[in-house]
């Protein structure tokens, strides 16, 4: 079954254009000057990539009822047109994390960190999307990407820096958080 | 990073010899006479396979950590001499069972069904690994490989049968039962 999972590609082709890449805990990656984004069909891509990653929009592993219904109500699709900044951030969590069950991972993620409803505050600012890879065998855990207009990039900060706060970021070992643009439609 | 999936291939080598095949819903296999497993750097396998099904044991979704210790306490490993036979369930959910939200798929599979402490009345009889492959667009959700001496065969039916009475066995879409057989040690 091809063609379910999402590639991006670091490299000199794509229609995002990196602006910065920030390796926050652990190994970077390479540097590159544009981003693409692969699905389906075209998963191929550039021979000159600098480095592919690869995840799944997987069932969700957390939310709750009520959560989702919140979340489905406020929150944007991808690629709006006024969203000309990115942010792909990709994570590995330790093998204390792994180790932990559904129910102690749930605990720390959301009754103690506040991963959703912090989430849940910046919405419909930021649209997101989560890919997991953990099971692809993939040097990263989850991908997540994000879309923001210009004017909200400071409200994407202040996300990212809330989250990498939590107790929940204590078994992230490995962070790479790259920035892109693309031209306005 | 290859050699974290295991596959089973069907076909006309392997250490085990498939005695049965029972369609239980859904597309079935093609008839192998053989069964291996394959794991890590063997990962090529057989020209002449009918069928190759892969997973990843992955961490777990749904038990609580009393539920893990309660398991770890009586479960055995795999490859225990006198286990002889083995049985490789082959399951796909519907959308409806994926649509649902973590919280609600524990209580359909544990609160309502039992899936859990049904298993553990049948620890240590019955050693068992479970493979995840949805995220690996594979076309089975799970395969679960199980082994068993030929004495608790009717043990093992007894398991099975009361599994596929339950709620959450109205979620399943797809199953294939295939029987093992190996020389004993």
């Amino acid at each position: 079954m091809p063609g379910h999972e999402t590639r991006f590609v670091g490299g000199s082709l794509g229609r995002w254009q990196v602006i910065g890449m920030d390796v926050v805990a652990g190994a970077g990656l390479e540097w590159a000057d544009r981003g693409a984004i692969l699905r389906d069909s075209a998963l191929e891509g550039p021979n000159d990539s600098r480095w592919v990653v690869r995840g799944v929009a997987s069932y969700e592993r957390y939310v709750t009822r009520p959560e989702r219904e919140a979340l489905l109500a406020r929150q944007q699709e991808l690629g709006r047109p006024q969203a000309t900044q990115a942010a792909l951030i990709a994570i590995s969590k330790s093998a204390a994390w792994w180790d932990l069950t559904q129910d102690e991972r749930r605990a720390v993620l959301e009754e103690r960190s506040g991963h959703i409803r912090t989430g849940l505050q910046y919405l419909p600012a930021v649209a997101r999307r989560l890919y997991h890879c953990r099971d692809l065998g993939e040097p990263f855990d989850f991908l997540t990407w994000f879309e923001y207009a210009p004017h909200d990039q400071r409200r994407f900060d202040e996300l990212v820096g809330k989250l990498r706060k939590f107790e929940e970021w204590t078994f992230v070992e490995r962070e790479v958080d790259i920035r892109l643009v693309r031209p306005g439609l």
